[in-house]
């Protein structure tokens, strides 16, 4: 820890000072079968962990981050990178995830760049990068690095996976393939399968990547330059899908940054707010991220249907005995309520244990990362009821073996 | 006409073979005083018309076309461009817009880039395309323009002007700036000022334009390739905000083009349907339109602001004695309902002749070029009452100074 990084002490609603964990997995001769057919490995995973593993082991809650996340969701990284985690917010001590209480996990996605194996990762038969080289990676693949970290981790079954977007699809996806794997789902703003409409604006945002003269066919890592414009424009397009039309004019209106009217501003699109704001997040997004983990994980997301790889969504999650928690948000129009609650109306069908709420929000499909309040207030008393759940069902199972030391109610957090 | 061209010989419901005409408006020392201060002029204008002008000269509707339309908004040219106007299904004999009875106008907008002086067109000072050296364009501009060809045609008043989209803004900024030129105001998917998102939208387009190392600053007139990936990246985000998310999900579901799956295909985007369906959208976009007409053209609908440049919507149209009909469409996110109905509050504030419907459509805002059926049945009979007043208010002028030769029941068509 270095010491210029005092002032990030861990105060108290902070994870404080945090460090990605690094772990390799599914190394010869146990490379994952991809959904493809292609086996691969080994593969490299990046995670944080906030919290304290209990003694049970029965405290762990995988988060599973969204399309241009990492594993970095709470506290500070020490050195250049302050910022915080991308859900800080909402994780901490005495937070909606209380890591006085819980076990954080967070796991870059397989095919990202910030960690874990993808694309911009060396390809140990060539010694450069895969580049477009990478092999073509599913919503499962991806689930299917997290749920052998879990296993790495010595965690039989999670409390809790909990995910918002993309991240929404892995915790279905997650239920789906490994139903004994978790106690409860917690599935916000996402869907079964993306929407025509959101595939058109991923199209959109793979076409600008394909077609900036410096992607070069995805081998653009010797250049220092790359496809930024291209990624830039990806980004600025898909932001616009994160907001809401009413969040945009309560933030930026229409109205000029400058005064002077009748002129353009072709380079900086200054003239108005939400131009040069875009922009800006088109600008400071070709930093962080690469743009063939761009296009692996737009693919993913596309290609994603959990009815059709399941024989409907009922069935995909009908071995699932957890007790699920879904939530959209009124202004949310690239996952709408609508695609909630298709998955909700499997859920009642199939009898599983099911809660939804449709949130009050005019942030658009951003609202799950921006009002915390609300989803603390959801995701709390799962949590705690889950728990209990486990705790009686231990109590139970221990009194039948006759174990007389096991006692459900002196816990240790 | 040439004359492998018979087989288009004009039919029952159509007004066959047509020609654009040219005619040169603004010269010096009469040139246009653009809102942005600057003199410009000469400006040629394209323009079409079909059906035959009464001898009353009150039988002529102009049409305003939107942001990537022409004068070629019905019948067919000869020679190889064969296609049909674009509203050739409501503008011909018996048509919404019936040949046989009305004189029907359309004319390429200023900064366009099919016959009317835009950026394309060569600048008589330095004897090349002006490029990004084309004036600042408005909306109000645009309107300026028009107006001075209808004078040119010896028009002193419209029966009507209409339009959908930009169109609609051109149509509501007319009746503000000239009310007295036409008798009456269809405004179809329309606003007085664009969204925060829609603007949102044309910031990308533009900036795919301007990144593209063809689009050169502007000149590359010479190159025969240009900014053609940048222009077609803005027509495919441009694409999506026309269609709804009903409309897609209608048209192209989720279907794979090929059935092999896993397996990338960034060059054309045919994994999805939709995806290939932009890509064509794209690609067919740049063999007919200009990079730099689109900057301008977007530019002045994201400037175009009806309530601010007249103190309000209401005061905008307070001087227009015009019957106003305004339709918006169930499915368009583009151009609200809830737009359009500021519009309709302000007439109503404003006690103007109003009338409005929200149309049921699951086609988003393209429904205006393709619900062709509804849109008659609004727009005919407010054409039959409009010119019925116009008659009468003819009979009634002539009585009082005692003209008696005037007879308002016989019209010459």
């Amino acid at each position: 820890m270095a010491n210029d990084d005092s002032e990030f002490q861990p105060d108290g609603d902070s994870v404080g000072l945090v460090e990605t964990q690094f772990v390799t997995l599914f190394e010869a001769p146990n490379q994952l079968c991809l959904e493809s057919g292609v086996r691969f490995g080994p593969i490299q995973v990046a995670y944080e962990t906030y919290g304290t593993l209990s003694p049970e082991k029965d405290n762990a809650i995988f988060v599973c981050h969204a399309l241009t996340g990492d594993a970095h969701v709470a506290g500070w990284h020490a050195g250049e990178e302050r910022k915080p985690g991308w859900w800080n917010d909402f994780i901490g001590p005495g937070k909606g995830l209380d890591t006085n209480r819980y076990f954080v996990i967070c796991a870059n996605v397989l095919s990202g760049c910030k960690g874990t194996t993808g694309p911009s990762s060396i390809d140990p038969e060539t010694g450069k990068p895969f580049g477009l080289g990478f092999p073509f990676i599913t919503v499962g693949d991806i689930v299917k690095v997290h749920s052998a970290l879990v296993t790495h981790l010595g965690i039989e079954k999670l409390l809790a996976v909990i995910g918002g977007s993309l991240g929404g699809m892995q915790v279905l996806k997650w239920a789906a393939i490994f139903p004994d794997q978790m106690a409860s789902v917690i599935c916000l703003a996402a869907a079964a399968k993306l929407s025509a409409q959101g595939i058109a604006f991923n199209v959109v945002g793979r076409r600008a990547i394909f077609t900036d003269p410096r992607f070069n066919g995805g081998e653009y890592y010797d250049d220092p330059e790359g496809p930024r414009y291209g990624l830039a424009l990806a980004r600025m397009v898909a932001h616009i899908t994160y907001l809401s039309d009413v969040s945009i004019e309560d933030k930026f209106g229409r109205r000029l940054q400058h005064s002077d009217q009748f002129k353009y501003d072709l380079d900086q699109e200054t003239e108005f707010q939400i131009g040069s704001y875009l922009h800006y997040q088109g600008k400071r997004f070709v930093e962080r991220f690469d743009a063939n983990s761009y296009l692996c994980l737009t693919h993913a997301m596309d290609y994603f249907d959990l009815a059709e790889e399941h024989g409907s969504i009922q069935q995909a999650l009908e071995r699932s005995e957890a007790n699920f928690l879904l939530a959209s948000y009124t202004s949310d129009w690239l996952f709408t309520t609508a695609q909630s609650l298709q998955i909700v109306s499997a859920l009642v069908d199939g009898q599983r244990n099911i809660s939804f709420v449709e949130l009050e929000s005019s942030k658009g499909h951003d609202a799950f990362l921006l009002e915390i309040e609300p989803l603390e207030q959801l995701v709390r008393p799962l949590l705690e009821r889950t728990r209990k759940e486990i705790d009686d069902r231990r109590v139970a199972e221990a009194r039948i073996r006759g174990d007389g030391a096991m006692n459900g109610g002196d816990r240790v957090e």
